[in-house]
């Protein structure tokens, strides 16, 4: 069911159409103070599950979770002298407290890496407390002077990791980890195709030796990074004095990582997945996954639509009835696709007539009528079924969007519409720079045959280019 | 196993047997900023837990969770009167942010009531808005002097609930509700026997018509206040202008209501059920509900331990195996002891040769000899009779801990193990005034009966005073 009224068409202008579906849809709206978000329910309970999903990963590599403060000392931020320079302009700075100027100012954490490490220091005394594998869900503040709901606000959410370990080679492996975690996540859960690999020295994390990250393709051309891995070496462990005793008695610096994924990736779910109806929630994530719709509540058809939702709740799938008939249907219709719900159930008088409900797919508009009594288990399905569809539609458009390109002129052209792909020694230094002068930035670096490399001074990279949010 | 090394006993020093098991059991830790704490992953463990089990009993309600911004402009504050003038003491500022003065100070929440009613009005236009349930898990400053481990720290994370309705009667019972949200979940989840009642006026929060509070008992007497919901009436619907349509066409303000808990719960089962070995954890939050323990790995010990481990797990029962039998079975004990696990499971050779194994309840220390078959089953059991017998315990210690008094003297005097309970009108004003000066507080008021007045003029009210945290 189109609705023109409701949208700006993605084609028309796409930022107005990205606000319009944030508005429309209520997922977040601006909060008083600039750049920050207010994240309404229906978006909430979307990160909710998307929540649930990645700390059960997480967990599932031995990490644990526990809560460091929101406020850091300013002489903390300094000890590290890329992370302070890389984040100094962004940060909130608490002067007063309780009625009186702070003899020392705070920071409202931009990132954990100092306090975390600093603790570390305290916690960390043999080999036998190796690796320390932790993680945060928490709120963090980065001055923004051009906000975007979900894509740049001033305060987000997000999960933050933080890893020391006896080796630097045992910190690698940990952020490869990491970064095959938030790759597994984005396409089976998020249904996102990510493009991932190292990222260049200019794009590093501030006091990262290499960080990786997870890119993906919005609707509109442009990359999102969704998730980064760093690899932090010696130098948290060298600014905060974290050593340790060896099993063969000897003092020796850990190696520490930090990883983190955000409420950016609602955002990216928004444009990956979105069209000019609204939201498209990939199943699993989907607060409601299947919606039973009276059209009109005659001859029972109202009882026997409630029967049904119940059916469909007590086979796992999460369900919800609207019988609110004092509304007009079409409207219903709209609001509901804009919501994004995957699986429409429409049952009328004359459907039950037919002992029969129609189905709709809110990712391709497919009907099809369906006997009441095979109901629930092809909506068990075809929950399942859009899921698989929608991952796949995504690796689709992903690949299609990669260019091959042999100059930096080729590369910025074809980044209008996607990635570019070219050999990194074409970019690299001078390249990098005028790219920037276009807009265009390196998202990340493959080997050849696309697996990770070790650091950007690897023979034969490949460099995927992009405009980017 | 006594463990008089390790904790300083209870009845010696009370505060610094907190600050000791805090510490040992590895919960939490001062951070680097005054007043901010550090939650380590045993503790917050346990709050997940609590969480989720609050979070779905909240849910029940019909309440769906969102997120409000950390930052509030100053004035907004300013809006409610008593609001602010409760608040302004506790307030932490951000006058900086990017690198400049910010034209307008913006606060760290230490609730959002401004921020939450201000967008209520936006939000609200008809009675078909209403009512709107609303809550959010957040972290929230209010600037402590004297800041105590998970009971006053200047950074904690509550959920704060926050909801408008049509009318006062609503928000009235909406706030009633809520509080018994509250009395269950303390009581079935935390095992925690609480004394609910109105506050006086004195101790009602800023900007509330009443407060509602579930008061704790601790173990060395203090009461504890440990979730609190208030009417808000129409104090924040007039300060925000939160007007609707009614279906009469007319014009009407809103009434609020709040209610919120807090990290300091962990402070409550703390000081409820540890003792001198250390933390008691109620089963239902514990994170590791029975801990099987290998004394000796000799003659295939530790491989059926393992595998009892395993049967428990599939049970349906939060296990661990500790099998680091290169460690001495007695400082094991004493560390599974000190975190508070509820029951322990101890497998040795000579238990194998009898094909059997011991259990031993960290609650009552009481030791069983059970055979390996009956194992699982036995476990399961006893993991839900804990709870209950913690439970049926607390009330006890609660009811026993409660001593009429007939004067402000007598109830001074009996503050000191306990509440005093004694009639309102032998306190109100003056008594409340020379009960603070020995340190002792209205912790709340009930009618005679014990159920809940409506307001503190109410004839024949009981208060209960005793000292607080």
């Amino acid at each position: 069911m189109a609705n023109e009224a409701v949208l700006t068409p993605q084609g028309e202008d796409f930022p107005q159409w990205y606000q319009d579906v944030v508005a429309r849809a209520e997922l977040a709206e601006n909060g008083p103070a600039r750049g920050t978000m207010v994240i309404r329910p229906w978006a909430w309970a979307i990160w909710e599950h998307m929540q649930a999903d990645m700390d059960r990963r997480i967990k599932a590599t031995g990490a644990q979770n526990a809560y460091f403060p929101l406020f850091i000392p300013m002489s903390f931020l300094e000890k590290e002298r890329e992370h302070v320079e890389g984040f100094s302009p962004e940060l909130a700075v608490v002067t007063h407290g309780g009625g009186e100027q702070l003899a020392e100012p705070l920071v409202v954490r931009p990132t954990s890496e100092t306090v975390i490490n600093h603790l570390f220091a305290k916690w960390i005394q043999s080999y036998r407390d190796l690796p320390m594998l932790l993680n945060q869900w928490a709120n963090v503040v980065r001055w923004e002077l051009r906000p975007r709901l979900f894509l740049r606000t001033t305060e987000f959410l997000w999960q933050e990791g933080h890893t020391a370990h006896a080796t630097y080679e045992e910190a690698q492996a940990e952020t490869l980890q990491m970064l095959e975690v938030y790759r597994a996540f984005m396409e089976e859960t998020l249904a996102i195709g990510v493009v991932v690999g190292e990222k260049s020295a200019a794009e590093r994390f501030a006091g990262a030796d290499r960080t990786y990250t997870c890119e993906g393709l919005m609707r509109d051309g442009k990359a999102l990074q969704m998730g980064t891995s760093h690899n932090l070496g010696h130098n948290f462990a060298r600014a905060f004095d974290i050593q340790y005793l060896s099993a063969e008695g000897r003092r020796e610096y850990v190696a520490t990582t930090s990883w983190g994924s955000s409420t950016r990736m609602l955002g990216g779910v928004i444009m990956t997945h979105g069209d000019d109806d609204g939201l498209v929630v990939p199943p699993v994530l989907a607060p409601i996954q299947a919606l039973v719709l009276v059209v009109k509540d005659e001859g029972g058809t109202g009882e026997r639509a409630a029967a049904l939702a119940a059916e469909l709740s007590a086979a796992g799938v999460r369900t919800r009835l609207d019988d609110r008939v004092g509304q007009t249907f079409g409207r219903r219709v709209t609001d509901w696709e804009l919501k994004g719900v995957p699986v429409r159930v429409e049952i009328g008088p004359r459907d039950l007539a037919a002992d029969a409900a129609t189905l709709v797919r809110r990712d391709t508009g497919t009907k099809e009528q369906v006997p009441l009594a095979a109901l629930p288990s092809r909506v068990e399905k075809l929950v399942a079924d859009v899921q698989q569809d929608m991952l796949a539609d995504a690796y689709g458009r992903r690949d299609a969007s990669i260019a091959d390109a042999s100059d930096i002129r080729g590369a910025a052209e074809a980044s209008g519409s996607g990635f570019a792909r070219l050999p990194w020694r074409l970019v690299r230094g001078e390249g990098e720079t005028r790219l920037a002068a276009d807009g265009v930035t390196v998202r990340c670096l493959q080997r050849p045959d696309g697996s990770l490399p070790r650091s950007e001074d690897e023979d034969d990279l490949v460099a995927f280019v992009a405009r980017a949010y």
